[in-house]
């Protein structure tokens, strides 16, 4: 990515996403603001979802979401953000089934359709980073390994099932450090759900990922996980509507909040 | 302990401290206040020893101080605090040798004697246990584990040493929630130092403890290790001062500051 991309304001970055300029990962864009995972759902399984969410806040912290159904604007995350142009890749599901990955859905609009914007690891990680600790997976330059735990979600009507976790593998030091920055973001996952011994989340080999590419993980490192953002995703296709609109899997919505915004202390 | 001595007001405490009428350790005393270990040197080490809490805050947390050498009134801590009485137990030292155990120290002052007030665990433990957290010590009633790590402490003059730590065993999930509600109290050790691999600190046998007692860990638990006041002691033992008085272990001074007050957060 060139470095004109980091530093352009979202604002900037989302013009050349709504001209198809830009249809990629956005991890890095923009530095410094709050990335969202995108969920669009009928209306008539909207309340589900966002009871789903209202119970399940460390994998599904809703930053935003449409006032109305049908609203397509989404003003309170940015100027002009326009959710039908805004992101840069989006994938289409009909009962649970991924159908067609596009770069916009005006012609898949409904006026039955209501968004709902989630916090992601992007603006955590990026104070990690602020801080001096390392990142596997950026350093790796790999998708963060993601693994289905045994923790059970709240059920919501139609929707529930297990929690997916994230893992980045620390210095007991460093662990202790994050649980102090994420506890400070409690709108993108907060601090871990865990640390140490896999097994205890039914995870039995770190190596063999359910989602994202596995790590390095060193023998003075403990494993450290977080709740993630794809645990909604999974609930989804479990829950099979028989129509859904998300982002692409790193492809988020870029808003016009900062990530220090997020903080609570 | 009867009830009563548990909801004493600190003065009301201090008052049958000063009189004698307890002598022993004051674990659960005067409940919701600071206590604190006691260490008074001459003046002529007295800048060393600041110099070494200032250097370590986390095993050496300095929560007061005389103001002025021979000071023996320290009422930032406490309405009409005098030291020599109102610790329930002293241990003299010449040259680093445990010479006598004494209630109080008025024949023994000096116009050079210089006080420090250092916080303990005692006020995160009552953090911990109000968040409902089990503290496993505590529950079995035995003296919290310590061990002697390989963490060098930062040396000042003629005080250095290894760090001493503390061990509660916890889940990981409260060994969580731990580091985020230890962390609003940096006086009193602050967030743990480490977790998990408790030879990554030199320690080879969890129930051969340095000092205090072993407890139980359950398969389940991680051990969480906090920085202890101890390690002053342990600094102290090696410079060996020609004179100095501390607090008989678990015997501390409690002050009028209510546990809340020290919350950063």
């Amino acid at each position: 990515m060139n470095n004109s991309i980091k530093t352009l304001s979202p604002a900037d970055f989302r013009a050349l996403v709504r001209k198809n300029e830009f249809t990629n990962n956005t991890s890095g864009v923009a530095q410094g603001f709050v990335q969202g995972n995108v969920v669009i759902l009928p209306q008539d399984w909207a309340y589900d979802f966002l009871l789903f969410c209202q119970k399940n806040p460390k994998p599904c912290p809703l930053i935003g979401m449409s006032s109305n159904a049908g609203d397509y604007l989404l003003t309170e995350l940015g100027k002009n953000i326009d959710i039908r142009t805004d992101v840069p890749s989006f994938r289409i599901f009909e009962n649970g089934q991924l159908i067609d990955e596009v770069n916009d859905i005006k012609s898949l609009w409904r006026d039955d359709l209501v968004t709902f914007v989630l916090g992601c690891s992007f603006s955590f990680e990026e104070a990690l980073l602020a801080d001096g600790l390392e990142i596997r997976n950026i350093s790796e330059q790999k998708n963060v390994p993601m693994y289905t735990s045994n923790i059970a979600c709240k059920s919501a009507g139609r929707f529930s099932g297990n929690m997916v976790v994230s893992m980045r593998p620390m210095l007991a030091k460093d662990a202790i450090r994050a649980i102090q920055i994420c506890s400070r973001f409690p709108s993108v996952h907060g601090a871990p759900v865990h640390l140490g011994d896999a097994s205890l989340l039914g995870i039995n080999d770190l190596n063999n990922t359910d989602f994202g590419d596995a790590v390095t993980i060193k023998d003075n490192e403990i494993p450290v996980f977080w709740a993630c953002g794809v645990t909604p995703q999974v609930a989804l296709a479990q829950a099979k509507p028989p129509f859904c609109i998300t982002h692409s899997p790193g492809a988020m919505l870029v808003t016009d909040i900062a990530n220090s915004k997020l903080a609570v202390l």
